[in-house]
């Protein structure tokens, strides 16, 4: 996507994000950093970056990974098709890789060229899968007045100190506390400004960008609650649920597309009557080839199954349509995309034939659309 | 199992549990609470009550639901045959079930007879399955020894206070906070005091019993770092984990066990090693008929998959040994026992057959045990 073509950030800000991808992944268990576990087949990090990626007013998405990852990180980007991204080697703490990744907007020691400086920086963790861009626009609007905004999410668990016995000292009262969660975001000065000031414990020791931010601008960062899915993968547990909720999203919503014509229209109502106890179905009657707003409005909801209900044999030129959209959207880059063809015979004619030539043109279009993650379906339908 | 013959208690201690379970679920997001969500067709509080009925030194162990979910309950312990629960009706809040559940211990009002008073009461979250034999032990000795004790588990995010604006106020040094889990346990009179003197307020708004513990017996409780595994189910992801764990849990391990005789340790060998790499292996030289501590141990573990290699073709009577010990373990209520029996033909006849009576007896066999939740497979090897 051009620069230029870009949607406008909340506020008309221009804005970036650094994601910091160096962590080891201790906690998990594994060998592999826990960044790099696949998930459905696709590295963690892959979704965290297309979450961003997704979102056209956003400039520039840092990711900083530990120097022997680098390869790997650029492997991945390439290998998924994604935009806008820089690599940016990492500190040996998660607070010295974010400074790293702000460092490219200001100095020129660490990239090729220096990025062009956003006002708002958004921090966002790699091992966060599933932010969904309402909360990244509210940290946005929200940083943009206050000068810092983070996510928050209510403790599941009671908070205690303990003495240096190993007992307990006090619990925190839990309705008074919070969790600070992912996404957060700055103007881009403040917490450059932080970094630059902060001491080596503080790089060393600390993990929390808001607290930097308040103790060496004096800025109190605004607070938003965020929803149940901005949690971050930890455990073994947590690629266990993220791969769950893939797989769930993936089969959630179907969007059925007729033409305008009345018999086609009915076909259309009847089809979603018997999908919705089942799925989430949206219908519109468009023809394929108009640019409907409403259909690039479903597309960009991410949805990844479509029936097309048409009463043409073959109107594969239509359907490239819908195709050519999908592939400009680069959804089928996150998960297949699901294309149902329905084409209702409402002839009188009680033979039921298709041509081989149709037959081959169908087989050719599926085959094709495989290679850009896009299963392609076709349904013979006798509707009298 | 009889009173007199269960396992003594860490400390000689008479033990006995609480599971409040009377929670909605509103943060799951769904009409069932959660506690009884099915995770792999069986309900979670099934789980929980099963990690504790397992131990044989804890000697009543109480569930504490709403109103409404009394016969529910009844009918999940009654399903799958769970053994020394008492169900109790529990009170709007968290700290008033539990309340309600450890008066089964003092008072008649809550049960047609008065439960035998435990020295030490554990209290345990029906939503919390996976909690090992070893973390319990050790919060019960503590909790003799110090009159409170409870799991904790390092913060996965920084906690942070707000302030009246909804920014942020100050955010706590991690590393000197630690989340309160469970299990917890009490000496029962402390506890108990801490109820009896405690506010409405505490009841209505509290949740933190080693809170109560401190506040109205100056009981410090010791705190114990508790697993990974001690999570509690909060979210619907916590329920797509929750069911891949036992899914893992199911295939991690197999018990090759094998009769004495040198062929067949041989081939008690060669099939672990080629096993080991896939799976957690245990192999063993054993009469099935001799009562074997090893053998018991790994029953005890939870092991769900068992290779009997005999060179009697259909030595049933001795694997009836090893169906009763299973039976006897409760192994098989929680998940099926796989059990697959190779018969291994070590004889100088090329012929390769077996007769339609052993094959009709163990058809019998297997059939009658997968009613008892054991899946018995039969394998004939010729072996020269």
């Amino acid at each position: 996507m051009e620069p230029g073509s870009r949607g406008a950030a909340p506020g008309g800000v221009s804005v970036s994000a650094v994601l910091p991808a160096g962590g080891s992944g201790e906690r998990l268990g594994g060998a592999t950093p826990k960044q790099f576990c696949a998930v459905q087949g696709r590295p963690l990090v892959s979704y965290a970056v297309r979450a961003m990626e997704r979102i056209s007013w956003i400039s520039d998405i840092i990711v900083v990974v530990s120097p022997e990852n680098i390869e790997t990180m650029k492997t991945i980007i390439e290998k998924y098709g994604h935009k806008r991204v820089t690599v940016v080697e990492g500190g040996i703490t998660r607070h010295r890789s974010i400074f790293n990744g702000l460092k490219v907007f200001a100095e020129n020691e660490f990239s090729s060229h220096l990025l062009q400086k956003p006002e708002v920086v958004i921090i966002h963790d790699a091992v966060r899968p599933f932010v969904e861009e309402d909360i990244i626009s509210k940290v946005v609007i929200a940083a943009k007045e206050y000068g810092a905004a983070g996510a928050i999410r209510p403790l599941v668990s009671t908070v205690i100190a303990s003495a240096a016995d190993g007992c307990l000292d006090h619990s925190l009262e839990r309705a008074r506390y919070r969790a600070s969660e992912m996404p957060q975001a700055f103007l881009f000065d403040i917490i450059y400004e932080a970094y630059q000031q902060c001491t080596d414990y503080d790089l060393d020791y600390g993990t929390e960008c808001l607290h930097l931010a308040l103790k060496y601008c004096k800025t109190n960062a605004k607070l938003v609650e965020g929803t149940a899915d901005l949690w971050k993968v930890t455990y073994k547990r947590d690629l266990y649920a993220a791969e769950s909720i893939i797989k769930d999203n993936l089969s959630q919503q179907v969007c059925v597309i007729t033409n305008v014509k009345e018999t086609l229209a009915q076909v259309g109502f009847l089809l979603p009557e018997s999908l919705k106890s089942q799925i989430k179905v949206e219908v519109i009657s468009v023809s394929l080839s108009k640019n409907d707003s409403r259909l690039q409005n479903i597309i960009s909801g991410q949805c990844y199954n479509f029936v097309c209900v048409n009463e043409k044999r073959c109107a594969l030129q239509e359907t490239q349509e819908l195709v050519d959209m999908l592939e400009k959207s680069n959804i089928p880059l996150l998960c297949p995309v699901v294309l149902i063809l329905v084409h209702l015979d409402i002839s009188e004619s009680n033979s039921f034939s298709i041509g081989m030539e149709d037959l081959t043109t169908i087989k050719k279009f599926a085959r094709e659309n495989k290679k850009k993650n896009i299963l392609v379906y076709g349904l013979l339908i006798q509707y009298k």
